[in-house]
């Protein structure tokens, strides 16, 4: 389709809305989507790369001569060029960035020098500031008269002469005030303000805790650096409720266009740790190899204790994780939650014992078979509960995601304890 | 503390934010909670209402008398106070609503008559809508002398007569515009408008793809009936990614307040389902008992093939389900998709053969053992990532959600694979 027919490629891309020229990205093959980038020309919006995959976007930046991409960052607003640029390599972001004019380049690079992942990152540096004396007339004026405004903005800052911050206005307030009312008068204590250097996800919860819609930015001195708006913590939450789910599962920030190699370097090391798990396992139940001779009947009961123990610690740890990760469990709950957790297991556990105990008895014809799986199930469903709680909790004490590293000793706990329980308690009763 | 101290209640609570409020509520002891909103009065904020768990906003609801109820959602916004009624039950959402004056009962009642969850319940009913032929002026003097306005808006909507909606005119523009310009000349055509059924979910990703602040709610003959901010929709969105991560782990809604009896409800239903796993699982190894018997290292390390299986298959069907959740699966990549779960499989298989089947061949001094062992790994690897893609995408073909119900499926395959690969090739080559 695309012999280099700028024609046909303007009029497919014309006016599409960024999202869907990042979809239309996404679907044309590696090697012709910076071609179609250069064919649009001026009219390609690059706020479209800030909707793309990473690697898509790595892909594309890498092949644009940097000019292109320069000219195509001065057009988006301060956070999404820093979006843009932050992936790149040293060279290619200082290629890029000298060919902008000064201060562009300036306020670029400030946002670039503060940590991965920070409220630095993430704001505007663009943004309408007044001081107190002033009247709201006054500002409409500037505001209609002055040429060099953000595009968007959503509220009105006030300062003092060395740029600290005072209050806000929103711009609802702003349209109902009289003229002749000074700005000092109809502003808001600014209550939630953001350190630059502040993480992400730690400005997440504060947007989401107050239902702010933007927040303002300042630095080590207290002076007012930028802005933060809702729609770049929107993606944040997201993610982060989403980095839960895909840790636990151990599959990393893959994204559907990775490359197999890509892939599989992601789930490898999750598989690797995996393998001690299961050797731990391999090793209790090879302790009892005497008995399992003995009564084969062992070995195909066996991986159900397990794997009840298993599901069980998996719904104590994925509540206990989002729990720690929304700050639902405190101090003050822990206690209680723990205790809970065990009386949770233990009357699933006896519930459990009852269904899987008789239906092993008769199976087998062996009521003591019957009987010593549902003992060994309410043993393992408490201490399922319990590790499922504890283990999260202690590696939150020690300053470990819980997410990325529960799991594993999660399922050790319950296969090591669950077979023990079983075997031990066959052998014991059974076989001994 | 609150021997009925109304003083120090309201020192204590006085100026909180209604979030922090919520949680000093949260923090109290369940009967002491509706107390202590009587105590305050109407310096108590029903917003704080919005921000506790629904188990606990139920009990201080129905221990409230209902004219104190309905006084404290008068001064609430209308998508606030529909969230507050809609978990009550119809008598005393009745009752309250008929303590509210005519014009707020009928909002909110039109609001509750719309499905639950749809874009109708979380719309908020007042905004500010003018006519095209008005000019810029004429609407900010508008606003600085209507006293009955709503008590935050974002954008000002504008209608025909028959209330269809127009466009919509950001308040930055409002700000920037000369007064003697009309609003029809400045106003963008709107794009997303939202039908008042719609899910909230479906609501959720219109407002995620295209970064909005705030859309417009239409009903079914396109009448402009509501707006829905992106502060309603935040939490949609942290929910929604959430329900995934519960439903893959089988924990539902659960929330850390609730009661003993409610997690165990959740929780059994899901160790239920899985009884029927486990019960296969036994099923084939007990097909197996003769070789178990003659050979019992089997035993050891036959549940090393099913585990590795399964934490292979949770990684691709999580990939999987939330790439369907997001929209990044769709028609066109279904096929490539597939093909590279089966190559991860393949290529992850082939590295835990390698390790695994060395040490297992090395443990039990039985290179054949080690064999036979890296066989079923790559089998049951590659069978683990087509199982993790195949069973959502099927599910979400037949309209079941993926989430829900992948997990119970991927494990039975794996399971089953699993144990039949490793013990059906020990047999047919070791023992037979």
């Amino acid at each position: 389709i695309e012999a280099a027919d700028a024609a046909t490629a303007t009029a497919l891309a014309g006016n599409l809305h960024e999202v869907d020229l990042a979809d239309v990205l996404m679907a044309l093959p590696p090697g012709d989507r910076s071609l179609f980038v250069l064919l649009l020309g001026a009219r390609f919006d690059f706020t479209a790369l800030t909707e793309v995959d990473q690697s898509v976007r790595i892909e594309i930046l890498e092949a644009l001569p940097s000019n292109v991409v320069a000219d195509g960052l001065r057009e988006l607003e301060s956070d999404d060029a820093v979006y843009i640029l932050e992936d790149l390599d040293e060279a290619q972001k200082f290629e890029i960035l000298s060919q902008l004019p000064l201060p562009e380049r300036t306020a670029l690079q400030r946002s670039l020098d503060y940590p991965e992942e920070s409220a630095g990152r993430r704001m505007q540096t663009d943004f309408i500031a007044v001081a107190p004396f002033w009247t709201v007339g006054q500002t409409i004026d500037y505001l209609r008269n002055e040429k060099d405004l953000p595009d968007d903005f959503y509220e009105i800052f006030v300062i003092d002469p060395r740029y600290r911050l005072l209050g806000t206005v929103s711009l609802d307030r702003m349209l109902r005030t009289q003229r002749h009312v000074r700005i000092g008068e109809v502003m808001n204590e600014a209550r939630h303000l953001v350190k630059a250097t502040e993480d992400q996800e730690v400005v997440a919860r504060i947007f989401e805790r107050y239902n702010l819609l933007s927040a303002a930015v300042i630095d080590e001195a207290d002076r007012l650096v930028g802005v933060i708006t809702i729609d770049d913590i929107v993606d944040v939450i997201q993610q982060e409720a989403e980095e839960d789910l895909r840790a636990l599962a151990g599959v990393g920030d893959e994204e559907i266009s990775d490359s197999v190699l890509e892939t599989v370097r992601g789930r490898f090391v999750w598989l690797f740790f995996n393998i001690f798990t299961a050797f731990a396992a391999a090793a209790v139940i090879s302790s009892f190899e005497y008995s399992i001779g003995e009564m084969v009947a062992l070995a195909a009961l066996m991986p159900i204790v397990a794997s009840m123990g298993g599901n069980a610690g998996a719904q104590s740890m994925t509540v206990a994780v989002r729990a720690l990760a929304t700050g639902d469990i405190d101090k003050r709950n822990a206690l209680r939650t723990i205790r809970r957790e065990a009386v949770v297991g233990l009357v699933n556990g006896v519930l459990l014992a009852i269904l899987i105990g008789t239906i092993s008895g008769l199976w087998f014809r062996n009521l003591g078979l019957g009987l010593v799986m549902g003992a060994a199930l309410i043993v393992n469903l408490v201490v399922a509960g319990l590790a499922g709680i504890l283990i999260p909790l202690t590696l939150n004490r020690l300053r470990v995601d819980p997410a990325v590293a529960s799991s594993v000793f999660v399922t050790t706990v319950t296969d090591v304890v669950g077979f023990f329980a079983f075997l031990g308690l066959a052998t014991w009763l059974l076989i001994g």
